[in-house]
């Protein structure tokens, strides 16, 4: 009997088998239950798994909610950050037109909208999910403004941060409220507009 | 006995303070409980009403508390729009100012961020926040832009539904993922940078 049988490679592929199960029952369930009646139990069902072994992983059920989402920005495609052709507007309309087409996915968008209503009635969740999943997010965005701002594309004195909001605040209060649709025409016009009032003075 | 006593005017006066009461009291509790936990037994118990009177008034607690946001929109000074200065900057920095205070008033904040968690969860519920409150608001900063697109301030082309997106998209992102401050400097940056990019080409 080995006496590190964890670390065999069969049992680190079950567990690995296994917290990819359990991260992706979590948010199958958040979606379909809200945050508020999502429990251990049911996740650990619907995984195929004992609670305890959730448990010895993870301390509660946002914190098995957060690493299933921050799962994705782990993903090298997403860590690489927004590309950087040289075209601030195509890259940045190439972004938004994906998330986009992101919110379209209920697999997505359910328990995103969960996670989001949890962190708005719940100010500790709030930070957690803006420093672990929106904050990356985001610094992707003003890291490719900085880049422009740089490249003289837009006006020296751009507060970065108010520049980031303007394009993704819109976005997210629409999906949210449901105020209006989330197509391409409307990320290319927030775009558009935004870039318009970061250029730089003499141009 | 009077034929009709709910007109003599002592039993109006009664109806329009029980009316006042049930609204008050929807709005204090919607703050404390969330809107799911929200009863109409806890709203005619905290109005000093019988439930019967709310139900004879209203079908739902989502149409008190409707009237009870609405109510606000009705106020003679809200329903005259935005200011119209001629100085549109200055105009929209006063509301957006005004706008911070009011969301930095608890018994404004709670309850306006409980509908809008209960709307973000349910389409029939936010479709009529959206109609009844929301719209009212944003036709007023839209009309403020169209006056100052009339007066040349402003690109002809502008699409006026994107830039008041603009302007009051990342304040709601900021407020209800409490992202950021709710800071004047954040409102006026706001106003500033959406208006840089929507000036005429040739100024």
């Amino acid at each position: 009997m080995p006496r590190t049988p964890a670390r065999t490679p069969d049992a680190g592929r079950r567990s690995e088998r296994s917290r990819r199960a359990i991260l992706d029952a979590s948010l199958a369930l958040v979606g379909e239950v809200g945050y508020h009646r999502l429990t251990i139990e049911a996740i650990a069902a619907r995984a195929g798994v004992g609670k305890q072994t959730i448990y010895r992983w993870w301390p509660s059920k946002a914190a098995v909610l957060l690493d299933a989402f921050t799962a994705r920005t782990e993903d090298p495609e997403y860590a690489a950050g927004l590309p950087d052709t040289g075209d601030l507007a195509a890259d940045l309309k190439l972004v938004l037109r994906a998330t986009v087409d992101e919110f379209d996915d209920p697999a997505f968008e359910a328990p995103y909208r969960a996670l989001a209503v949890a962190g708005a009635l719940d100010p500790d969740l709030s930070r957690q999910f803006t420093e672990r999943l929106n904050e990356p997010g985001l610094a992707a965005y003003r890291d490719r403004l900085r880049s422009a701002r740089e490249a003289g594309q837009i006006a020296p004195g751009t507060d970065l941060d108010v520049a980031v909001e303007l394009l993704t605040g819109p976005f997210f209060a629409r999906w949210l409220s449901r105020s209006g649709g989330l197509t391409h025409a409307f990320t290319d016009a927030l775009v558009d507009t935004v870039l318009a009032g970061l250029r730089p003075r003499d141009s």
